[in-house]
């Protein structure tokens, strides 16, 4: 397979061509009064992988959507591997548009001359298997909704478990492909730094440098637990029908919307939380009839079930699963498998995380620094306005961009 | 009404009984090796409001069951009243029988000799409205699986929303009924700090004392929105007939369940959590097969399931209603509420409480606090076998039992 990057050009004339466009981008830039660096247009590009293996025992094959910033060097020497979070997509910088409403979720520590500096760095970023955004036109997935070629119909609940190693394991067939041998540094957040760390752990000699944001290196019982909720209201839905639901006039909505929408909490604190919704006292309905809902679980429900459009509700099931099977080597060893790690390491917590806390952060730590005197630990500050929880790991990146540059630098 | 006291013997023959019976069960005790006190034998009572009005306006016939521990003294100032959590009974400290397996949730720090002494105190609990524990024969509450009078059906969701402030009318009939107008101190835990709060609050000139135990003046957004995922499971399960499962085959008994099982989690700590469940790693069917479960949510459930057996799955949908409501004068006024309570005060937070959090309790300590001097904060301190959480406030409530004698003796 023959990769194309985007904003790769190897001519001298490209090259100058490209100072041009990013001196006239500048210009127009500043006349816009906007932030001093040129707006990175990214595109999908497409892995295929005939025959996938995985750790389950099961080969099928799987096709992945990728995305790139920034330039591959000539020894392939400069790449920064970005794995995603539970809800999340490769998509963690740029706009494919220069129309989007938003940029990718860490654009504001990746880009041109940011804490992870495309100028420097070839950074890339995959899709996992199982992808929750299974209708997003951006997103190549393969899971449980994808066409099971010994059937011809989607897989449904006969699509194998996969963990966060598969996940792992199709990166590394994707940078392979690409000829890439060594990660100048893996990073990721949530769910992310579990790929980050198994990255790491997993192969100790290509990993220089790996990042956990808002992570751990393990999931305890109490938190597989609590994620089991996630799942539950997909499961009681009568329209998830046990997961046949694919080409059926009923869908299983309403589970799916509420299910994101505990996601969406448990990944807030209650300081943001209840700064934006209302308290119950203020709805008269609800002190007078036990069938009426309030108005701050009505607009949090409301906020995800638009969200929640370009999921779809299996896919859910199986992240829940690759999170609560998540430790380092995905057995009972992680310990062990965290003390493999030889890369310089980033542990970034967020102080009011109640969801991956700074505690289990702090373990990991503790964990890999046991056998690597080159562990730093560092929390994401807590925002003025109230904290934002785990999401302070997506939303206010920024606080930590030095941090991560020096991580990456030296 | 003419009530009769267990344990009240006016007699100085029945007290010279009382001391004979006393030694001799304190030699049987000894012999035992068990702790040095008689034991607390204690029988429910009721208590029927014809008419009670609801704080929405709703008047309906009401009965509730009530315990008493100690004697009630010539002047009727020797009262405390102790007012029940979530899925507690009035069953607050003593054993029905002296074979039960358990005495009442409270029983280290209510009794003679301890930190609640009913050798001085005349210590009364009553069963809330709404009461969870319908089926239990110790139990009698009015709710919606009652008979509603009019229908001669019972009441299903037809039955009003009642709100903390109900609870607290009803006990205050009940002290009405036997001549009690002042209480030398009201206590509770959690839910049950809801309604000492409040009485102290709504009458500050016949409150005492008020100690709010694992507890706090307001609910926020963010804690209502998630006490709104133990009402999920019950209305989710088609069983559940939007509550009319009332004489019916099908009854919403997986839904309750769950809903118990969330609400277990969510009072304790991941520390207590994880002593006691497996991590999924050891799961090897959930690593296989996206349809099993695995055993951590297992054994929780199964403890839940077996728990569920008395209790009512639309009374817990009242009794989350009640919770989301409260604040202290159930409106937006909670603070200006809490600032008239003249009582000495004693805020007893849990410090590994994530439900009610240390947080909360701090906060309605220092409302109270800026127009009341007598106001104490004081941690339940995190046991070294690792914290249970909440549930440090009726597990671990022996460690406060100093503060608590020091504010009700002095």
């Amino acid at each position: 397979m023959q990769p194309t990057f985007h904003l790769l050009m190897k001519t001298k004339q490209a090259a100058r061509s490209r100072r041009l466009l990013g001196a006239a981008l500048m210009l127009v830039t500043c006349m816009l009064a906007q932030p001093l660096h040129a707006e990175l247009l990214v595109h999908k590009q497409r892995f295929d992988m005939p025959k996938f293996t995985t750790q389950s025992g099961v080969t099928l094959p799987v096709s992945v959507g990728w995305e790139a910033y920034g330039t591959l060097n000539h020894d392939k020497s400069n790449v920064v591997l970005v794995t995603h979070y539970f809800s999340g997509t490769s998509h963690a910088a740029g706009k494919y548009a220069a129309t989007d409403a938003q940029a990718g979720y860490w654009d504001a520590i990746i880009g041109p001359g940011k804490a992870i500096d495309t100028n420097k760095y070839f950074v890339i970023s995959s899709d996992t298997l199982v992808n929750l955004n299974v209708k997003d036109p951006q997103v190549i997935t393969t899971g449980p909704a994808s066409i099971n070629p010994k059937t011809g119909k989607p897989y449904g609940l006969d699509f194998p478990v996969v963990t966060i190693t598969d996940f792992v394991e199709v990166q590394k067939a994707l940078l392979d492909s690409l000829g890439i041998q060594k990660l100048h540094a893996v990073i990721g957040p949530s769910m992310g730094s579990f790929q980050a760390l198994e990255w790491a752990s997993r192969y100790p000699d290509k990993v220089e440098r790996v990042a956990a944001v808002i992570g751990t290196g393990y999931m305890d019982a109490w938190t597989a637990v609590r994620l089991e909720r996630w799942a539950y209201p997909i499961k009681a839905d009568p329209n998830w029908q046990q997961g046949n639901y694919y080409n059926k006039p009923q869908q299983p909505k309403t589970g799916l919307a509420v299910a994101l929408a505990y996601v969406t909490q448990d990944a807030l604190h209650p300081s943001g939380f209840n700064q934006k919704y209302p308290d119950l006292t203020l709805d008269i309905g609800a002190h007078r009839d036990i069938r009426q809902s309030f108005t701050a679980w009505d607009q949090l429900l409301a906020a995800a079930t638009t969200r929640s459009q370009l999921m779809d509700a299996n896919s859910l099931l199986y992240l829940v699963r690759a999170s609560q099977l998540w430790r380092a080597g995905m057995d009972e060893h992680w310990q062990a498998s965290l003390r493999r790690i030889r890369a310089k390491t980033l542990i970034l917590p967020a102080a009011g995380d109640g969801l991956l806390t700074p505690a289990m952060a702090a373990q990991t730590a503790a964990v890999i620094q046991a056998s690597n005197p080159q562990v730093t630990q560092q929390s994401i500050a807590q925002p003025a306005a109230g904290s934002m929880g785990h999401l302070d790991g997506l939303l206010h990146i920024q606080d930590a961009a030095p941090a991560i540059q020096a991580w990456l630098e030296h």
